[in-house]
């Protein structure tokens, strides 16, 4: 039925690349491309036979629009999912565009070089306008709105779980449980422990700028922002238990705000354990998350990255992580007149996860998304001309291939609230 | 009246050598020698016009015997002061049997490398033997008991404040105060505060061994030998308030146990704030505490010496080091058939010290008992032929000594005991 062509090969692609295989029905051709050959070559091996999707691969550098351009004419995709660095989405979306191809991906546009002196103007410029200073955010991407439109084309922004999935349990609580959303409080706890004292699921350098970037939510119109880690609250999360969380920035409460309309509060927390923040705050003391080179036995040498070095390589933590994840969005408003509550989220098992994929419960609660997200755009079910995020479609078809596709989730009325 | 040679001229070093040059009346010449000349003409130039004594300097590596040797017969020194490392000990304890002089250190011969299958062996037989398993002890000094007395020469071993004028103390405790002491509990305590979150004051290596090595204690005639940290005290200090301790081994336990008849039970006590150890856990458990080489880009680093570029340099902390120590012997026993109680211990202020010498209490209250010791030797007070620890001299001139010069001392009758 349609050809995708994927830009990634990483561990949420990965899980993306294998459930498009297991639903060969819609996803009939594959060309996973990367910068390196060798990783699609051995993820193809390892799916041929095993579904009837055919398989390539390619090798492309997709910082450059060119080279991605190239591919594109080359292999004559329907669609594009963009499952590569966010740094690389804006290159992605303007192949896209020049190609004539429908795209999609899991994260903001955020730049490599935060320094930039161009970025920073206009990043320095965004934040006093707008009053909250995340370092992504969708201006960029949204600024391609018009010239999708008039080339008849969709972009899907953020079809992970969060962004992504959340976006559409806002939807759907907009269209089947309120008459008006007054809050939204989106919750990601994860549960799991991989058994080291201290490793991170990702780059801890994109770590830590979560942890010590000042936290936001949107209230009565306008941001709120507040020093970082500053909000905490406990919560008892269905499947995971009592775990401390902390208000962050997170882009999809900007798109929410505009989307959701007459929501008056939209905050964003995270779950994170005493001893992840202590061995954070530790490292940071001694000046070992600083990413400005150091004078050492004559050589510069940039302390987080060798941090990164010594800690366990994040692939590795997968066959060992066990517990659950649990993301979801409590919602306040109005039905019928009638104040009420409820809370739709989603319980995720790292080790049935890496059972089926190979990966734990952080790239598949991601990697499933953005193959629902293809589906919706490559089966036209969700069709809109344009530049868009998740809730500016119709949730139900989605909704629906998520209990289809391992993310089952649940609606209870009148949950515990956070305060 | 008296030529010292002072080998070493860092941190405990420069107080001794600074304090001898106050009492110009007993050492009237002093030769400081260091494997980096420039070090000792500075504290020379810094001292000259202000003393009688009269300075010169001179280069040397007290890892070799042969040049340590050179040098005595060139300076003709009537004592040796090694204030070196530990692991030249013997080195120098050599030289100076080979010339015929006195001479003393701060600290107990360590190997430098304990990796060394020679010393290893030696090592592990010993831990089976006496039952307790720090890499510093009194075996390799006490080996040259013989030799001393044979060629009329005083080695005095660890004349700092602990090992040092604590166990002074316990020879004051033991002529004045008991007819039999029963416990003796040391209790080391640095309340002092340099305002950054994490640094050390010496090498982290050693801070590390400190902490990570098993603790022991003397009891019933055996060593008892427990869990790194494991047994854990609050103590309320006069001067500093209450604090945490912790048992650790310690050398002079070792001596007092052979020298102090009839002790049933000596114990060791450092504190350590609960900041210092969560930043010694947290490095630990990420690997920055390793001496083991990790490549990184090409090249071989040691986490450990890494993390000591990045922390504060120790020598910047006396300036700006508040707060003060109290380091000081609990004891228990029976005087004129009744039972009693006494504790003796020094209150020294960071802050004091660093303005008499330029050096916090920590290098203060090692520095001012090495000038101490060598008075001892050089006027002849302390001057029985062998190898021998404090306790095995009259503490009178010693402790007389302490109050005159920096290091006054309190003895207080019934004090809070550590249970």
């Amino acid at each position: 039925m349609a050809k995708v062509l994927v830009i990634g090969c990483g561990g949420v692609a990965s899980v993306a690349i294998r459930k498009c295989c297991m639903r060969d029905d819609v996803f009939t051709e594959l060309c996973i491309a990367s910068r390196t050959l060798s990783k699609c070559d051995a993820l193809k091996a390892k799916l041929e036979g095993r579904t009837k999707t055919k398989i390539t691969t390619a090798q492309v550098d997709a910082d450059k629009t060119d080279e991605v351009i190239a591919l594109i004419k080359r292999v004559q995709p329907d669609l594009v999912m963009n499952i590569a660095l966010p740094y690389q989405d804006l290159a992605i979306m303007d192949a896209c565009l020049a190609c004539g191809v429908n795209n999609l991906d899991t994260a903001n546009y955020a730049p490599e070089n935060t320094d930039d002196p161009v970025w920073r103007e206009k990043y320095e410029k965004r934040c006093k306008q707008e009053g909250f200073s995340a370092y992504f955010d969708y201006t960029w991407q949204w600024a391609y709105g018009d010239k999708y439109k008039k080339a008849g084309l969709t972009a899907l922004l953020g079809s992970g779980f969060d962004p992504g999935v959340t976006q559409v349990f806002c939807a759907y609580a907009q269209k089947h449980l309120f008459d008006t959303i007054e809050t939204i409080d989106i919750l990601d706890c994860n549960g799991g422990d991989h058994g080291y004292p201290f490793a991170t699921n990702f780059n801890p350098e994109i770590n830590l700028r979560e942890v010590s970037a000042p936290g936001s939510y949107w209230e009565n119109g306008r941001w709120v922002e507040v020093p970082a880690m500053s909000i905490h609250r406990t919560y008892n999360f269905d499947g995971v238990g009592e775990k401390d969380m902390y208000l962050l920035h997170h882009e999809e409460i900007e798109s929410l705000a505009k989307n959701i309309k007459g929501v008056k509060r939209i905050r964003f927390f995270m779950t994170f354990g005493q001893s992840y923040l202590t061995h954070m705050k530790c490292l940071e003391n001694v000046g070992m998350l600083s990413t400005t080179p150091v004078e050492f036995e004559g050589k510069e040498i940039v302390p987080i990255q060798f941090l990164k070095a010594l800690l366990p390589d994040p692939a590795s933590l997968g066959p060992r992580t066990v517990g659950k994840t649990n993301i979801g969005c409590i919602f306040t408003g109005v039905k019928d007149g009638k104040r009420k509550t409820a809370y739709i989220y989603n319980v995720c098992d790292h080790q049935e996860c890496y059972r089926e994929v190979e990966s734990q419960a952080i790239s598949y609660t991601t990697g499933v998304p953005a193959m629902i997200g293809a589906m919706m755009l490559v089966t036209g079910k969700w069709n809109k001309k344009g530049v868009y995020t998740p809730e500016e479609f119709d949730p139900d078809p989605f909704m629906e291939e998520l209990n289809k596709n391992g993310l089952p989730w649940k609606v209870v009325e009148s949950p515990e609230l956070v305060d």
